[in-house]
């Protein structure tokens, strides 16, 4: 008999969650066993609020699915909701239910980072708790730009953020040593507790440019004086730094330095808001080194740009939602689809799956021995493990001169 | 009798300022008029300095000058350096003579904006005045991403920043529509007194995007309380706000919007330094209207993204370096290399030259027909005169994930 599928996403946007989205469509279109392919719009609320798209008749040509798998953001939208213990508050749950056996659901993918993961985990073991696990098979498909899901080599959309950055970071060291004094130039990246993204700042080397001066990685407590200190001497030597930091470097005792500027600022309601690692160091260069200095933050750039996509992370995303729609058909419910490494050179990996409960609420940070003992910059090991990553080229088709992207 | 060609850039570095220089070297290699290619190094104080690179031996290979033309930044290094009139104090200038005579400079061309055309107008005049002229040909090929030259119907650089700018804002509108409550986006772009580069944001409607709700150019007035009242009627309607603004917008007083805020810092050494207007628009909409709100810097990523060429620009600008050189070779010194536009559509344009004293210290600012009568819109005259500009995409190679840049 049968089945409807239902594909969701979640969390913050990437250049790479629409080509795993892609993914889902593509193989439950060629399978025997699937009849309609529903889209929830804004995640799990979609369902809750039985907000459900067709995506079996808006997706009737493959070069609409090529446009969307190269197009950034989050096609069918995204939310930030979390679903409730079902021991506390099971209604989510129940409403849940009744809209899959109204729309004749089987199986449902969410394409998510960490909170995504805990949805899956949560339904699908409600589900096993009921007695109704045959009914529905609910799997994970991971994305997040920062790469901190455990259990997979690496995450969808971790790729092309990073080609991005390692590209961005090459061109603004060209561009900061145009003038014979170039100053202090601190760019910031995204990452709260893992260091990933900043890391992938060093691949704008590999190509024989410079690269960043100094890395700051989340991993490492930060010491203001020692950076000062290390800022000085590079600007002594090369007339010029560049210097990568995480958003969320953090002191000895764990307290964030963009947070230690933060009391300065309040909004109209009393809420504290943060000016950003970069500004506060922007700051202590002005006033403790006198030079010209300026901080660039990536910020949104560095998830969104789709103009320069990773070919691995974007083929490997398809990959993934494919994998997630065969261990829907497998019945193999409450797993994620993942990447298992076998080798970095050559570069080489298997699809297979894991238990989600394994991933939900865990948070994978760089491995210390990958960075350097000044704890300033990257080892060989990190190097390796990213360069495979950011490799090969997807462009969007261009018209008008923009990228062509999916309308929404 | 052959003699040798300096060629030197200055300002701030672009994408397409290095095309420009290839199509310098280009030319020159091919004429039998020119013997050495001298780049001199950091502008004209790499000619106080005699610090000259012999081009013609480093590019001996045509696979060189093209990646050279995909370069960002300038690769002969840059400066901000005015020459002294002369009038008052000529000794600049007799130490260019003595080192255009030393190395037998029959012909100097000067890639720059504003600043450096009027270097060449200056150097021009005195070898004028001198009874040299004959000697030498002083001569400018214009650059700048802010397009505000006079004389000349747009300048290399700005093309490809306009197409940065255009694919960027198509991205960031994506990145904000995935949740119900999108907030507001303040996206601050370059430009301190002319709006040409906010405006390219327009460009990002092209391909039926939203693009930004809300533009604001340095060209009309800034009102802050219109701007909260245009912006809450935007968030009631379509949830969220997308905005363009010109870092230089100003107030009905001509005072700068990011100065407002700027005397409440200050550094160590007492200089006050400046917020960004994106900044200051960010605490006005989180006291007065209390909303999700975010400010997104540009940059210098919109200088230096070599990754999205436009190919109408780098062409362009490798002509304008030929073009150059061909004013040169005819004697025709004091001039600047230029483009006429002939027609939009289809877009055909002229290459000829200006005497730079028409060009110098000038600036060329969006003509008022050219903006929505609203105040915080463009109409279509004004996207017929840019969206050629941005047409065409030239990639560099790509090498291990990143761009192959040529290293200096």
């Amino acid at each position: 008999m049968k089945k409807n599928i239902l594909v969701a996403q979640s969390g913050g946007p990437t250049s790479a969650i629409n080509a795993t989205l892609s993914g889902v469509i593509q193989t439950s279109l060629i399978s025997s066993q699937i009849d309609i392919v529903y889209g929830s719009l804004n995640g799990v609320e979609g369902i809750l609020q039985e907000n459900f798209i067709d995506l079996t008749e808006i997706f009737q040509s493959t070069m609409d699915i090529e446009e969307l798998a190269h197009t950034p953001s989050a096609a069918l939208g995204s939310c930030r909701l979390k679903l409730k213990d079902y021991k506390e508050d099971d209604s989510q749950y129940k409403k849940i239910i009744e809209v899959f056996r109204k729309k004749e659901i089987g199986i449902f993918i969410y394409i998510g980072g960490n909170d995504s993961m805990d949805t899956v985990d949560k339904l699908s073991r409600y589900c096993e708790e009921q007695g109704i696990a045959d009914e529905f098979c609910i799997i994970g498909a991971p994305k997040t730009i920062d790469n901190d899901l455990v259990m997979t080599d690496h995450c969808p959309g971790f790729g092309s953020a990073a080609k991005y950055i390692a590209t961005t970071f090459s061109e603004l060291d060209r561009d900061i040593s145009v003038y014979q004094n170039g100053g202090v130039l601190l760019v910031e990246v995204m990452g709260r507790n893992a260091g990933w993204l900043t890391a992938a700042s060093a691949l704008s080397r590999m190509n024989g440019g410079n690269g960043p001066d100094l890395i700051y990685l989340c991993e490492v407590p930060f010491n203001m004086d020692k950076f000062i200190e290390d800022t000085k001497e590079i600007l002594s030597k090369r007339g010029r730094v560049i210097v990568a930091l995480s958003e969320g470097i953090q002191d000895s005792e764990g307290r964030y330095i963009s947070e230690l500027h933060a009391q300065k600022e309040k909004d109209a309601f009393g809420h504290t808001y943060i000016a950003g690692a970069g500004k506060v160091l922007e700051d202590e260069v002005r006033n403790k080194i006198g030079c010209k200095v300026r901080s660039v933050e990536l910020n949104l750039m560095q998830r969104c740009a789709a103009h320069i996509l990773s070919g691995t992370d974007i083929q490997e995303s398809r990959m993934l939602g494919a994998k997630a729609v065969q261990c829907g058909l497998e019945e193999r419910s409450g797993r994620m689809a993942r990447i298992e490494r076998i080798s970095s050179k050559p570069y080489k990996i298997r699809f297979s799956s894991v238990s989600v409960s394994k991933v939900a609420n865990r948070e994978k940070k760089i491995p210390l021995e990958w960075i350097a003992d000044n704890g300033h910059d990257v080892k060989d090991e990190l190097i390796d493990y990213l360069l495979p990553l950011i490799r090969g080229e997807e462009t969007p088709r261009y018209h008008n001169g923009i990228p062509e992207y999916y309308l929404v």
